[in-house]
C-alpha cells in the first residue's frame, strides 16, 4: 500500500533540459502525419483528415491518491482517459502531449516510472509523444495531457446528433472502477489504522484493475469500423452512465429511456457491491471512470452485430418531451438523474 | 499588491459543467479550421497545411506569485507564453485548449478575470478556445495551456536549421520582464514588512508591463511574410537569450559569436539595472520571459529590413568548433554560457 521503493535522485541534480531527453529518448514515432515530434518550440503535425483534440487534468489527492497507485499505472491511466475521449468521437489517436509539474518529493526515478506507463500506453495504443512540458511545482502532483486524433469527416461522431428511435448501445460493463476504487480505499483505512495487517484485494482483480489500469476502446472503434456502423451519436463513460446518457440526451434534444435489465454488470462488480451494501445498478449508474463508450445507432444496424459480448442494447431514444428515465426492474419508471449519482461521485 | 477584491461566489455551488458554460460562452470562432469547438469529447479541426503544436504549464508560487499579478493579466500571459511558441515556428496560432486546477480559495468571480484575461488574448491573437478542463485542486492554481497553429510546409522554421555564416537577429529589447519581476518582488517585500506603504512603480511602466503583460510577436511573423523573409532558424526568448542562442547552436551544430555592443536594451531596463546595482548586459542575456524571437537569415537577406526598428543583427553563425562566443565591448571573447544565467534565473 506504501509508495514504491525506488531509488530517489533529485530532479534538481539534471534540470529540465536532461531530464525531457532521459524520459523521452526511448519513445518511438508510429504515425505518418507526426512530421516532429519533441524537441523544437512546438511539435508539426500534418494530416489531410479531420482531427479531434481533447486535453484532460489530474490532479494528486483529487484524481489520484499514491498511497495505492503504482506511478507507472499513473502514467498510463492519464494517457487512457485522453485516449477515450478520441474514440468517444470515433477517431483514432495519433500524438499526445504530457505536461507535469512535481514537488522535491518527486525523483528522476520517479518521473521515469510514470513514464515507462504513459510509453505502455503509447506502445498499445500507437501514438506518438510530441511534446510536453516538465515543471517544479510548490506540492503535489499535477498531469495535463491533451490527446489528437484522426478521423474522416464522414465517420466523426458528435455527441449531439442522436435521433429518436436509435438504440442506446453501451460497450463492456460497468460499475467495476467504483467498486474498485472501493475496495482500494478500504484498504488503505485499514493500512491506515494497522500498518502491519496484509492488503486482501484477493478474488478483486477485475474490478480493482478497472481503476487502476483503465483501457480505452480501441477495439470497438476498429470493430463499427469493421461492421460499417457509424453510430448517431456518441460519448465517453467517464462520469457514469446516468450522467452520460443526460448530456448525450440534453446536447441532441431529445429523451431516452434506460431499462435497468440491460445494464452490463460484471459478476464480480456485482457480487461486491453487494458485500459493501450498495445496489450495484446504482454503481453501474453512477460509478465513474469505467472508460467504456455509450453510443447510439439506428434501429436498422442491429442486425450488424446482434448477440456480440461486447456490445449491450440499454435502451431507446425518445421525444424529448418524454424525458430520460429509468425503466426499473419491477416496472417503474424514474428520472435518470435521481439516483443521486452526485453523493457518490469520488 | 493585495489580490484583487471582487466578489466570492464558490465554485461549488454551480459545478464544473455551468462554470465551464458560463465562461466560455462569450468565446467567439475566428478560424475556419475549427470546425466545433468546446462541447464535445474532444474539439474538430480540419486544415490542409501544416501544424504545429505546444503546450505549457504555469503553477502558482512557481511561475507566477498573485500577490502581484492581476488575474486577468494571468489568463493573458499564460495564453501569449504559448502563442510565442507557435510564432517562433514561424505559424499563426489558430486554437488553443485551456486547463485550470484550482483550489476553494479561488472563487467563480476568479475564474471569470481570469478568463476575461484568455479572452483577451484570444481576440487579439484571433485564437479560438476550442476546449480544456476545469478540475479541483488541493492547493493553489495550475494553469496548462495547448495552442496549435498553421503555416505552409515552405514557411515552417525549426530551431535546428541555422546555417554557418547566417545572421543572428532578435526583436524588441531584451531584459525588461527581469527587471520588471525585480521591481514586482521588491514592491511586495516592502508591502509584507510595511503594509502601510503605497507602491512605487511611477516610471517603470515598460518593465513592469513586459512581466506582467508580455506580448507574443504575431507582426513580426506578418512583417517577415511581407518581406518574403524566410528564417534559416527560429526559437522564442523565454530563458533569456544565451540559453536560446545556445540552444539553436546546439541543435543546429554550429558556433555562434553574439556582439554585446549589438544586445538592444530598452532605456528604462538599462537605467533600472543599474539602480539594482546590476549589468544590464547581464540582465539582457540571462533575464527570461522578453517572448522576443531569435532567428537567423542568410546574409542577403539582410537588405530586405535593413534599419527596421524591430530587428537588431545581433552577431553571425560560425562552425560548430568555434563555439558559442560573446564579444564583449571591451573586444573580449567568452563562451556565452559563462555569464551564469542559470544563477539569475527566476
Amino acid at each position: 500500500m506504501a509508495e514504491e521503493k525506488i531509488p530517489f535522485t533529485p530532479i534538481s541534480t539534471i534540470g529540465e533540459f536532461k531530464l525531457i531527453d532521459k524520459i523521452t529518448k526511448d519513445f518511438e514515432i508510429n504515425n505518418t502525419s507526426t512530421i516532429k515530434a519533441v524537441g523544437d518550440d512546438a511539435a508539426v503535425i500534418c494530416t489531410d483528415r479531420h482531427q479531434v483534440i481533447t486535453t484532460d487534468m489530474l490532479v494528486e489527492g483529487m484524481h489520484f491518491d499514491l498511497s495505492y497507485t503504482p506511478l507507472k499505472h499513473l502514467g498510463y491511466k492519464a494517457v487512457v482517459v485522453n485516449l477515450s475521449d478520441v474514440y468517444a468521437m470515433n477517431a483514432y489517436p495519433k500524438q499526445i502531449l504530457v505536461s507535469i509539474a512535481l514537488s522535491n518529493r518527486f525523483s528522476i526515478e520517479a518521473v521515469e516510472e510514470i513514464y515507462k506507463g504513459i510509453k505502455l500506453a503509447c506502445d498499445h495504443y500507437k501514438v506518438d509523444l510530441v511534446g510536453g512540458d516538465t515543471v517544479a511545482s510548490p506540492k503535489g502532483m499535477t498531469i495535463s495531457i491533451t490527446a489528437i486524433g484522426e478521423t474522416t469527416k464522414d465517420k466523426l461522431t458528435y455527441r449531439n446528433t442522436a435521433k429518436e428511435g436509435d438504440l442506446i448501445v453501451v460497450t463492456g460493463d460497468l460499475g467495476g472502477a467504483y467498486i474498485g476504487l472501493q475496495l482500494l480505499e478500504r484498504e488503505k483505512k485499514i493500512f491506515i489504522e494497522n500498518p502491519g495487517v496484509k492488503t486482501d484485494l484477493e478474488g478483486h482483480n477485475y474490478t480493482v484493475g478497472r481503476q487502476l489500469k483503465p483501457e480505452a476502446r480501441k477495439d470497438i472503434i476498429e470493430l463499427l469500423d469493421k461492421l460499417n456502423i457509424v453510430p448517431t451519436s456518441m460519448i465517453d463513460i467517464s462520469d457514469g452512465l446516468s450522467s452520460e446518457v443526460r448530456h448525450l440526451c440534453i446536447d441532441s434534444y431529445v429523451g431516452a429511456v434506460v431499462h435497468e435489465e440491460f445494464v452490463p454488470i460484471a459478476n464480480e462488480t456485482y457480487n461486491t457491491a453487494l458485500k459493501f451494501g450498495m445496489d450495484p445498478i446504482t454503481c453501474a449508474l453512477s460509478g465513474g471512470e469505467d472508460y467504456e463508450l455509450l453510443f447510439t445507432i439506428r434501429p436498422e444496424d442491429e442486425d450488424k452485430f446482434k448477440n456480440h459480448p461486447d456490445f449491450s442494447i440499454i435502451g431507446e431514444i425518445l421525444d424529448f418531451n418524454l424525458g430520460v428515465k429509468l425503466h426499473t426492474k419491477g416496472d417503474n419508471y424514474h428520472d435518470l438523474i435521481s439516483l443521486g449519482w452526485d453523493n457518490t461521485k469520488s
